[in-house]
């Protein structure tokens, strides 16, 4: 028997990538541009043409036995530092080279630190909604995934917050710009969530999960969970902000103010080694430090965003304000969320069902696509909101 | 209490990846020309220049949307193609796309497969010497490895084989050329293997671990497991034939004939998403595909290794003849491989004590390293081997 918890894996895959494939297949049959495909957080932004640039130059200019060599499994000495030599810039924390693992991408850093600080029947919190992937991880951590319920506009419920940690929480992942909803927790919010998990007997990690922390629009200042946190773990990627999702980069940050911060990067390096990871890309490493701070395009989400409120909040939709990242979380009309997302698909319209995100009753839609498919799809949205008023 | 078993991973890290780091260090020191660094598999062979064209062809002439997006978790369709038609060419197997999962390299093909086959308590048998992390991976997967001894010559002790073979047996890994004695398993030696295998009650997978396949020295055939057992798994990584070992690039390819291939492919599946890989780097799986049948220049190599058994035999060392890989495993003079790699230190010649591979009074030369470095080292080890006459 093989082990059936990953067998049932492999064939319900997640419903992200189930519809990213269906949509694949639909645009094959009746053509790219009659599919409106909202399901997958693929940046429809190009990279900087600075990444192009670096990663020419570096290519034609470095002996590729070193660029393509294996790095130090934590990454390149160099990379460490200018991400930390970042952070500090931004967030006036003081961390050095070595408080940062580099990781093949988001889903690695959580894994990573996941298997790091989890043991048998440890509990991690994560507010509804949250990215269903979560469970997963947890899981395999040998861990649970417990989940807080949010307000009407997908803020943390900090009663039931209270409620949930116990003797057996381990860790708090907080995702902000959140995934699915696009809302921003506030520096007031995230205060009480430290102020309660300080309540806590044992020590509770906080897991900062921010892909999204460039994409936010207008002038909302996210909080730096570090300058809140001792204990506190960020998990970052450049999917998002550099437009590099395929590419599998990323970071851990460990808070070198936890007092076990050893303990924790250590155990991070450990979790690297079993999970099989050895060390982040190479070459892709190296173009982060040459693109310290740069990011993509990302006036068109924002443009995105606010063309598609206008004209979906016209047709009847509810959803609530996003602040960053580039989803929208819409209410199902009649409460079913399988059915909307299922009927969405008869207009071409693919958009994630919510209830996986532990939130029933709503769909993601993922406007990280090109203005003109926004165009092009919205004459199908007023008729899926036109069939539910019939 | 965070995982104690990661953060003891954390801590001790392998041995090989230990001794990188005191090499880089020492490096730092002396300055590099003076330390005689045999301690790591990083190809000392450039990758060959159409991986630079192809590159640079990849990054000016693609949509950089399409070229750093994801891929399907299993790979992109035409590089699993690409694969699978390039491995039906050579080995006379009728693998499609399908039968393919592109992984972050050979550590994560290894990771992966382990964690689609095993649940606890199971068992995974390797011969010895074998690589280290083989029991790392296994025991994070919930298993246990089960070591067969090996004969004078370093292949399989098939009586001992027998012996361990039990109820609780899921897998078998092969690792063909051998990291770290150099040999090879003729097929006489994986006929036997699945003969024993197959008079198990249970289904037992066969795992061929084989980044150095393309790495034989001479007109030796290596056999190809699929030709000769139904429920098989390469584990493929291009780190060691293209010279790309930070990258990250391999796969996993399940062979079609498996009774039960299509629940092994969604355990891989399964055991990927779990693990945090969601799917190897793009540009490098397109590399894959535009550099099909091609590897670096790989006689160097073969060169080294004839200096090095001209050189050291003559200086008194023992080995097995090595037809593969880039290893040479040396028998310590007093029968002590950690007393042995630290004395060489003192001549500053880095070998890695071989114990961790299961083989005591061993240790591991890897001569991927510059025919100059070989040349100033010579002297090193003739100081070396009159140590011990002393």
């Amino acid at each position: 028997m093989l082990n059936q918890t990953n067998v049932k894996l492999g064939k319900v895959r997640s419903s992200i990538r189930e519809l990213f494939e269906y949509g694949k297949k639909r645009k094959a049959e009746i053509g790219a541009d009659n599919v409106f495909d909202f399901s997958i957080g693929n940046p429809s932004v190009p990279a900087p043409d600075k990444v192009r640039r670096t990663l020419i130059d570096l290519i034609e200019n470095t002996d590729p036995v070193e660029l393509h060599g294996y790095t130090s499994a934590q990454g390149d000495y160099s990379v460490r530092k200018s991400i930390a030599d970042e952070l500090n810039g931004r967030f006036s924390v003081r961390l050095t080279a070595d408080c940062i693992y580099m990781t093949c991408g988001a889903s690695a850093s959580l894994t990573v630190t996941l298997n790091a600080l989890l043991n048998e029947g440890d509990e991690v919190i994560a507010f509804v909604p949250f990215f269903p992937e979560y469970k997963v991880f947890c899981e395999h951590a040998g861990g649970t995934l417990v989940p807080v319920a949010c307000d009407g506009a997908f803020q943390p419920d900090l009663n039931d917050f209270a409620k949930k940690l116990s003797g057996r929480t381990k860790a708090v992942i907080i995702n902000s710009p959140n995934n699915p909803s696009g809302v921003i927790y506030g520096a007031e919010t995230v205060k009480k969530i430290v102020e309660l998990v300080k309540g806590c007997a044992q020590p509770v990690y906080v897991i900062s999960d921010e892909p999204y922390r460039e994409l936010v629009f207008g002038e909302i200042e996210i909080p730096f969970i570090m300058n809140y946190y001792g204990r506190s773990i960020v998990c970052y990627s450049y999917s998002k902000s550099l437009s590099l999702p395929g590419e599998r980069i990323g970071y851990i940050a460990v808070n070198n103010a936890a007092e076990d911060f050893e303990e924790i990067y250590a155990g991070i390096l450990g979790a690297g080694r079993a999970l099989g990871f050895v060390c982040a890309p190479s070459l892709f490493q190296r173009l982060i430090a040459g693109c310290a701070g740069q990011t993509s395009d990302l006036s068109v989400y924002k443009a995105n965003r606010d063309r598609l409120i206008t004209c979906l909040t016209e047709y009847g939709f509810e959803f609530a304000q996003p602040d960053g990242a580039f989803y929208l979380f819409i209410k199902s009309p009649d409460g079913d969320a399988q059915a909307f997302a299922e009927r969405a698909k008869k207009y071409e319209l693919l958009l994630v069902a919510g209830d996986s995100f532990g939130c029933n009753g709503y769909v993601r839609l993922s406007y990280c696509v090109s203005p003109e498919m926004i165009e092009r799809a919205l004459p199908a949205f007023k008729r899926l909101a036109d069939s539910y008023e019939r």
